[in-house]
């Protein structure tokens, strides 16, 4: 079956080519889901939930199909001489991952519903009642790289919170985006919604800069993916952004501290999916730890195939005695001095920039200079090291004792997510239902003037 | 006493002369400015609140000195052909303005702090207690027109919230801004806080296209006036921005109402401050009350000196009879007939554009389509009217039998307000304490990993 030759039916609206003319494509995209917005958004809770479960039942019945265009996508990307293995694994969907975006899907689906929610209500002194009601944001432009699993994750949270989305995916994605889309519009259409309510948007960078510049038409835009992709869209966008994704994530090992503790955090917070944005990317060692800790976790890390980018004091404690001892040729493979800009890069790989720092406040010094206000972490035993840290830290989540993989929509709770949010407007951190929601305030009075 | 020779004392860093190069002037401003901002966000509630109440006793002392400036500020402007009585009202305080500017001050004092203040705390199943807590944004820019009183109310707090900020008001203020802002750093300095943690930014539009663009030292943008200013920022920024103030404010008048409260309301919203953004820009009436009551409304109108600007169904019933007998001259003086432009347009002025809609369907629509989603009203008895309308229309702040004049902060109990956000993220309608915070997560684990 060819999917892409294949509508659910005769209603779905035709994607357009976008080839030719991105900017009109997308802009004609935009104003059918401005068009089906309304539906959506009025339509009752319970609605928008079968639309969900309806999609869900519509993906898994349809995942041969999913599979086999994300293989094309993943065929494609291989024939790349660019193609490293970060890329392809954060593409590529296995029968594992499809059935967790199915299982995220049926969670958002039974989330209790937000729109309509009274945050606050209050009267004044001169008898008007204001009540503060939770309502959609309108329009959402979803600007993402590689990962076609958002194409369901955001689509849900928009759906499930009234919104009507465009969904842009990396053209490496394409095959996967497209099925994955329609699965959403399949969903719709079962309850009578309008499928133009989700849309994914084809074309490269050109559609990308129409997207970000439709004022009155798009309500926000949300760029999900490397640093480069927000700055772009951040940089050139005139409608609303929330910045999410970018993770160059600290694990600040503290004087004071469990070290085996130390080596499990350190160890997952790395190698469990380095390709992550909650994955870590520099290790912070305090100096008076360093001598005996850094030989223990270097162990580790060398064995799960890390390379460390050391810092010259990390160097002088990573020698092959102790823990390293015998570890010559693993030590020159996968040791080696760190550059400057080590420290501010994202690697998303199994490299790992390492530095002893004096202090707690050397640490987080570092970390509010170098880091990208993802996700950091500290290991101590010292509850006035991790108050200051916590409290001084500039970051999203700021964890102690604990790893920064847990920065997640799901391990938070909150069903599905719609990215991380690095910037302090709107929504900071894992971003669920809520974010995807603005408010509005309801005055009722019997004549007041002023 | 020359105030822009008199700084407070030798600490005030001098403001920096812009006029050479603005966007390096800006970004010194701003990397200052940050310095300083810790030492604010970390300062406890109590000193903030001293320091608030200390320049409001500077800028009581110094009333005399205030007044001057700001005489001279319109006295300039008085000389400039281009100026008209709503930009003077905008631009002159009075001691009665100054007055109501130091009362707002002390109630931003003595406002419950909202800074460290935990929104929520749960539990994962894995054991991790996960924290959220209330943080300042980091350091804000404030881009305003006109009005200096903005200066005290935004820089307030901006202080309150533990924001460093950066004030770049209209330069037809230059010295009713300069001596204000001056008084708000004597504040900081009285309670040993940076007076670099509120600054006042010279300069013309260079200044204001540096400030928005400064990524990495300004954590978010607020301009503050007319939609021109608005799009120009919104559109130049590079900045996360929060879009304030515009406001083509329609009231409703349905089929089914209370005509003296209908006129009260009408009056009011559009003749008591017609210069400000929550004043009624556009009419509208439903055709079956129109005949009897745009008579009644327009005798109270043409009275207060309000130009009509009416749509073809509504000058037919603006003739010289009943509520508008022997009115002739005054009609022919202040009815002209409505331009398709006249719907689109903040007139911040003593005119008013009238239309006659056959629903209150249309009443909503006309509103969507024109309306800047700031303060719309309907005047009804009819509850279904009303829920409709509260739920369809797209504004900030919808009324029911009231006047659109109260959306601000202090009539909300917010005691004094940074701005009407007319956008739908982070924050809308208008914006308080709360609105100038983000939050962090604190999570804290026993060596969870995942």
């Amino acid at each position: 079956m060819n999917c892409v030759n294949d509508p659910v039916d005769d209603s779905v609206p035709p994607t357009p080519r976008a080839a030719e003319n991105p900017a009109e494509a997308v802009e004609q995209q935009a104003r059918r889901a401005r068009e089906a917005w309304p539906a959506l958004a009025e339509a009752c809770e319970e609605t928008r939930n079968t639309a969900l479960q309806e999609a869900g039942r519509w993906l898994a019945s349809h995942a041969e199909e999913i599979l086999a265009a994300n293989a094309r996508d993943v065929a494609r990307l291989e024939a790349d001489p660019a193609c490293d293995a970060a890329f392809r694994d954060r593409l590529l969907l296995t029968p594992e991952r499809l059935d967790s975006l199915l299982s995220g899907l049926r969670q958002v689906a039974e989330l209790p519903g937000v729109l309509g929610t009274e945050i606050r209500r209050f009267r004044r002194p001169n008898g008007l009642l204001i009540r503060q009601v939770r309502v959609p944001l309108g329009v959402v432009g979803i600007i993402f790289e590689s990962r076609p699993n958002v194409s369901v994750d955001a689509g849900a949270l928009c759906i499930k919170t009234g919104n009507a989305c465009l969904l842009k995916g990396g053209s490496e994605a394409a095959e996967s985006n497209r099925i994955l889309t329609r699965g959403l519009q399949a969903g719709l259409q079962a309850v009578g919604l309008p499928a133009a309510a989700v849309q994914n948007v084809e074309g490269g960078h050109g559609a990308v800069q129409a997207l970000v510049r439709l004022r009155g038409w798009v309500d926000v835009v949300i760029p999900r993916g490397s640093a480069r992709l927000i700055e772009a869209v951040a940089t050139q966008a005139t409608v609303p952004v929330i910045e999410t994704g970018a993770g160059n994530c600290h694990v600040y090992v503290d004087a004071h501290c469990d070290p085996d503790m130390a080596v499990n955090i350190v160890v997952n917070a790395k190698t469990s999916r380095p390709s992550v944005c909650n994955a870590m990317e520099t290790l912070l060692v305090h100096a008076q730890a360093a001598p005996a800790f850094l030989p223990r976790v270097a162990a580790a890390l060398l064995d799960a195939g890390v390379e460390l980018r050391a810092c010259p004091r990390s160097l002088a404690s990573l020698q092959p005695t102790g823990p390293l001892a015998g570890r010559e040729a693993q030590l020159a493979r996968l040791v080696k001095p760190a550059q400057e800009s080590d420290w501010a890069q994202e690697f998303l790989a199994l490299i790992l920039a390492v530095k002893v720092v004096d202090s707690c406040d050397e640490a987080i010094a570092h970390i509010n200079r170098y880091g990208t206000h993802h996700s950091e972490a500290i290991v101590t035993n010292d509850p006035a090291a991790a108050a200051a840290f916590q409290a001084r830290v500039d970051a999203a989540c700021v964890y102690h004792n604990a790893s920064t993989r847990f920065t997640d929509g799901g391990e938070f709770g909150f069903g599905a997510e719609v990215g991380i949010s690095t910037q302090k407007l709107h929504a900071r951190g894992p971003m669920g239902l809520e974010a995807l929601t603005s408010y509005k305030y309801l005055i009722d009075g019997s004549g007041q003037i002023r």
